[in-house]
């Protein structure tokens, strides 16, 4: 019998050219060549600041208004910063009138719901309509959180939220004294407009250099905040919990950051066409799906996602990852981080398991 | 008025030419040359197995009697394998029959009682006779704790403990179904025998590259085990917490692994005639303190420690660290991980300071 399909871990490590993955949510494209350049000359070995080099929190200071170089902690990826800025709050939520539940908005970055609970918190959801915030939904649920996490655009719904929307939020939070964990990794991947920055006293702003670089494996994100408090026990933790970010790795993202403009926005036009392409693709097998406005993911409706996922691997040699690792049973999310001809591929695997095997179910 | 000196942290960064550091606890020597001659032509970015490079956990096999590649998760040095430990083991201990204390040395690494702590559990301490663990106390004291820590050679002590000791704790510990944490990460660092690697149902040993290799900057280290629940348990955490550690320092910390055994034997003749003139200077000098076995710290005693400290940064110009801040309020931690015409330089200061400041306390 086939092997259970039980999460995105599943998948790690098949890498068969007959495979097509709609998979694993990291770009294909290489990050620029300025990261790789250094290294023909490195030899740093010894522990740099737990906060992070500082040519690198120097250099990233323009992408934010008014910040300064001590707002920023680098650190493993975005991962260890969610991680560490949950592990904060949490010891400072020890207070009566604040409760230990964080908000999130479901579908979620299947991450999300352990890193809150892994901090000893409770996650509560806000259900998106169409991957999009709705603000009664989301000012009732949040009256009983001490924080909450906003994901525009979206993994793995594909969604980028009004501005209209996060400025009100902003507003509800500051009122409430309520964190908001903005994660922002997908920032300039945004096919509608410019990234709207969540700002106030108690957001945390999340970004990583994994997606707009292509730098998953090397590990680098960073926390950005101008709540100096949060900044002052976030260096605090990460001095035990993990020293500083492997110096090698922000050497590489500081040169990532100096090359020329033209490495994100020529980016930018391969994942629209991609998206086009995906989603014109979609619509013509008439699949129930919105339009992506950022990040590179579709998250079209299926019933029985799980069976979907087994018999499109098995049967159609196509990866593609379960709505309800996500918080979404009844979808399945498709990356489109693979180049044209194979979206192409999978799109006609696709076609011919709708018409073989889907409609029997 | 001088600023007060509050903790190591204070001297990061304080690297000025007429400055003697017997401060950090990093080796000044360089990582060997392999390390970096495979950057040279390095290229890749994509997400590795949380796991670590398979590779690599290979490469670290010979090191473990009866080892498996799966009994290694390599992580952001052993800072982070210990915060993966812990947090594992504090989610296991919700039993009523376990406590969720854990079993501390002291004089300890200055780490571990933070690391407890957001692990949500609570350090209690066993206190050492001059370094060594004395099996009464010890076997009192573990009554009441889920795990313990073991740290041979220690940082600050410089001790090793004797071999009997070890056998009777993980006799003690395997009776009780008690979590060793054996942190060896200066197994390669010992002047009076070869090390001895603590085994057993629960035992998990804590390891690194930044001590044997010089690579401290790098952050890669790892948890080996035999339980494989642990394991399985500590990779599902890492997930959601960090991912893959850095690939590139991965690929560094394997080439390290290639380098002749002659880069790790000729370190150790350079520590140990440091050790010897240290320990001998220090004995000149009257000073209280026992001859290091591993390592490369002293701990002398000294009245008045912070004041010592202060002293001798801010009139003298020497780095040192207090003991309280490893719980020995009345000890001084001198690390000789620095060249012997700097030791020299260093125990004249000493000398002077001892003469005319320390005279008056």
């Amino acid at each position: 019998m086939a092997k259970a399909i039980s999460g995105p871990e599943f998948f790690i490590g098949k890498g068969d050219d007959a495979l097509i993955s709609f998979g694993s949510g990291q770009p294909d494209m290489p990050p620029p060549a300025e990261a790789f350049d250094i290294l023909r000359t490195y030899s740093s070995f010894k522990y740099g600041l737990i906060q992070g080099e500082e040519a690198l929190r120097v250099a990233l200071v323009p992408q934010y208004p008014n910040a300064k170089p001590e707002h920023f902690v680098i650190t493993n990826g975005a991962s260890e910063a969610i991680d560490l800025v949950l592990r904060v709050i949490a010891e400072k939520a020890d207070v009566p009138t604040q409760s230990r539940k964080v908000l999130l908005p479901r579908p979620y970055y299947y991450s999300y719901p352990f890193n809150v609970r892994y901090a000893g918190m409770a996650p509560v959801f806000y259900d998106l309509e169409k991957g999009k915030i709705h603000l009664d939904t989301f000012s009732e649920m949040l009256k009983e959180c001490c924080a909450v996490v906003i994901n525009s655009p979206s993994n793995p719904t594909g969604t980028v939220q009004e501005v209209e929307t996060l400025k009100k939020i902003e507003k509800l939070c500051a009122d409430k004294n309520i964190w908001v964990i903005s994660d922002e990794v997908y920032k300039d991947i945004i096919y509608v407009r410019e990234n709207y920055l969540l700002q106030g006293p108690r957001v945390v702003t999340i970004n990583s250099f994994s997606k707009t670089y292509a730098m998953c494996g090397l590990r680098v994100g960073y926390v950005y905040s101008q709540n100096e408090e949060l900044i002052t026990k976030i260096i605090e933790m990460k001095t035990h919990t993990a020293m500083n970010t492997s110096i090698v790795s922000q050497m590489m993202a500081q040169a990532a950051l100096s090359a020329p403009a033209s490495y994100i926005a020529h980016n930018l036009d391969t994942w629209k066409s991609r998206r086009d392409l995906m989603y014109e693709g979609m619509k013509d097998l008439d699949l129930d799906l919105w339009n992506p406005e950022g990040a590179f993911y579709v998250l079209p409706k299926f019933k029985n996602s799980s069976e979907v996922v087994n018999d499109l691997y098995y049967k159609y040699q196509v990866i593609t990852y379960d709505g309800a690792w996500f918080g979404a049973p009844e979808r399945v999310r498709f990356s489109y981080a693979l180049d044209a001809s194979k979206i192409t591929e999978g799109l006609r695997r696709l076609k011919e398991f709708l018409g073989k095997e889907y409609a029997g179910y």
